[in-house]
């Protein structure tokens, strides 16, 4: 690995560079006056952030998807999703593999750590795993028809279904309704597809791979005993939690039953953690429900996937953890393996690291954007977490954002989507020599 | 240790029953008819909540100290701060010197887990540090009377100059002018006796055994180092975010002049961390001025001295350790030593679990209490961090709690004061046996 890194870029920096690069490429694209409806050609800011926002799979829009952009900005955005969504190295591989060329070494490692795969001979089940989110695509599309055919006939249908099953599938977070699924609060039928898109994107290579090569090595990794884990248990708690902050959306009692009532509280448990569509405005919630999305979208979905945040197995990892230490226990243990030392540092740095990060974005942001005296606080800390947790639900502030809010709110999505430890290793890993010496070692008192 | 373990009670569990004991001992004499003004007697529940308020040096309050306590209560609120600042193992190992008697060797082990002392042999500096907080306490009161004589004549002047300079050395947060120092914002002198107060009060007994000793030693623990180089750079950062976030309170202009506002701007960079007497009333702050307060809450003070939270040194060692592993460095290093792999990792762990804590606290808060629809999370959040810092700065949220908010804000305040291990440890440390068998190592994808 130290040959490689002296001939190329490091990983972090090749992986971090080739997402800025495809950002660069949406927001020339989307500049171009064919992307923007009207005589006005977007400005560079927007179409960066809106490049960004796609890329990133986040969703948070300065301006209305479905009124702003042609056609040909939206397949752009689309476009940038798929790209993000399924990680551009995916894509890169995928390349070759279609191009029969034999990959050279650099390239499987690359592709290695971007779909954190355990060791090089599995790349091969890439080709499986593309195929199987293509086909779940596809076939999202067709059961979307089926539901869009009538309302808006085959042409306008038959885009709508595409675009929404990859905003789906990809956790984008982007629509053309101009408001979100929030017309399809009564379309129980709808929102099951759409939530299988949903979960079935935000489980991560690896946990499909474990999935799918279960029939013939019949034992499932850690790594995905604890996401499946960790996501059950939060999609659960999240159902629990909303109905009962929401009383089961008791506001929209005379508009829907009992039942759709029950179903979209459902839907608002899954969506949070990194999906973002919206069946109604969360400025309408409760105080506690948007306390406790704010939560989903900081924990965000499973590693190697679309999704933000801290991820859930690291939430899953130190719960463990926490409850063993102060429980006394040497081990921190789940489904009869435990975790190493590294790994668990690794999550507790994260878990720091980007508490300070969002803290003092919330800080700049409070102190430099244009915020009523009351709840401004929760605007700033809610937007930065549907930014960082590539969420992309907004109680509206995004779209008031002077040119440095932009810039930060760009920044969390950017280091939500590519990962922190990878953009902070970009920046700051100097890749030094190591010292000779070291000094001796003394604690300090804490907590 | 395992032995003394197997004889009595953990020192966890005695220390955090000890806390208890006293706060007991404050709820039956504040719940006195004699310790409330006018015919009826406080009830036991808000008794509780004042004794733990007291007890914890953090200052929330249902009722405004001045008006609604008589002198007896305000006395009974005075000690209660006296023996929680200086910690109640402290007045025992005290008791234990005054009357001559050899300390049996579990009393000993106590006193130095509750002062953090390095070795056994040290506890005789206890002596001088208790008479040093002594003569700083009575040497305030007399600095305070030169103020408070020509204000409130003799007596009076006398009682308001010891409590004050108990609530400002132990970081209690108390006031017996019903507004805190809001009637002193342009008393100069004032302001810099309670500033010097609170700082000796915030440094801890580890830090002033450092200092004392540093004549005949010649040198600084890692501890001290780092409590005071953590300290002094959160100190300036937080005059300047003031500065500039409430413009060197502008809003105060007419009132008071540039200097005197200068003055009040460095007083709020102090009192947050710990103290909790305020100069103007923390709703008329900036968005990001009150941001930054509840990060400041939520860091705390030096370990081993009246303040909350998790700590100036947990964050110091913490951003040093994050920038090394960012950086690719082995080592955290910070005056020509290293820290510890394991404090590290307890400093880490601290963090997560405050962090959940808390959340959780803000959570069932939000849910449970009447709290306007605009603001809400914020007026909780900064509640929350409060009591968790010690600090008792208030939105105003306090008085209008209901049970359930109360008893979470007691429990908050409580584990702020006693520590977070120290009483997680108590509630969940089983002492069990370590099992025989580990299972197999193995590592997870996080963020
Ligand atoms: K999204
Ligand atoms: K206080």
């Amino acid at each position: 690995m130290t040959n490689f890194k002296r001939k190329s870029l490091s990983l972090p920096k090749t992986l971090t560079l080739g997402f800025i690069v495809i950002i660069l490429i949406g927001t020339i694209l989307l500049s171009l006056p064919l992307a923007t409806k009207g005589s006005h050609a977007t400005s560079i800011l927007d179409a960066l952030f809106t490049a960004t926002s796609a890329t990133c799979v986040t969703g948070l829009t300065l301006v209305n998807t479905a009124l702003h952009w042609t056609l040909f900005g939206q397949i752009v955005i689309m476009l940038l999703m798929e790209i993000g969504g399924l990680g551009f190295m995916t894509f890169a591989v995928m390349l070759f593999l279609f191009m029969r060329r034999r990959m050279r070494l650099s390239t499987r490692l690359l592709a290695q750590e971007s779909l954190n795969l355990d060791n090089l001979s599995q790349i091969s089940v890439i080709k499986l795993i593309l195929l199987l989110s293509l086909i779940i695509q596809v076939v999202g599309a067709g059961l979307l028809l089926i539901d869009f055919y009538p309302r808006f006939g085959l042409v306008k249908g038959a885009w709508f279904s595409i675009f929404h099953a990859v905003s789906a599938f990809c956790n984008g977070g982007f629509d053309l309704f101009g408001n979100s699924l929030e017309g399809f609060a009564s379309d129980t039928y709808l929102l099951c597809i759409m939530s299988i898109l949903i979960i079935a994107g935000s489980f991560g290579f690896l946990v499909w791979q474990d999935l799918l090569l279960y029939p013939r090595r019949h034992r499932l990794s850690l790594h995905t005993k604890l996401a499946l884990g960790s996501g059950t248990v939060i999609g659960w708690l999240s159902v629990l939690v909303y109905f009962l902050s929401e009383d089961n959306l008791a506001q929209l009692d005379g508009q829907l039953s009992y039942f759709h009532r029950l179903v979209n509280t459902v839907f608002m448990a899954i969506t949070p953690r990194t999906a973002g569509l919206i069946t109604l405005p969360y400025q309408h919630l409760s105080i506690a429900g948007i306390t406790f999305t704010m939560l989903l979208m900081f924990i965000g979905g499973t590693p190697g996937s679309t999704a933000g945040g801290v991820k859930t197995t690291t939430i899953g990892l130190l719960t463990i953890q926490s409850l063993a230490t102060l429980r006394g226990k040497r081990d921190a243990t789940f489904g009869h393996r435990r975790f190493t030392q590294d790994n668990i540092f690794r999550a507790l740095t994260l878990i720091f690291v980007a508490f300070t990060i969002l803290a003092v974005a919330v800080l700049i942001l409070c102190a430099t954007q244009p915020l009523p005296k009351n709840g401004g606080l929760e605007k700033v800390g809610f937007e930065v977490l549907a930014a960082f947790g590539t969420t992309g639900i907004s109680l509206g502030l995004t779209p008031h954002l002077n040119v440095l809010g932009k810039l930060i709110i760009m920044f969390l999505m950017f280091i939500g989507r590519v990962g922190l430890y990878t953009v902070m290793f970009s920046i700051l890993n100097a890749n030094r020599k190591q010292q000779n010496y070291r000094y001796p070692e003394e604690s300090v008192l804490i907590g």
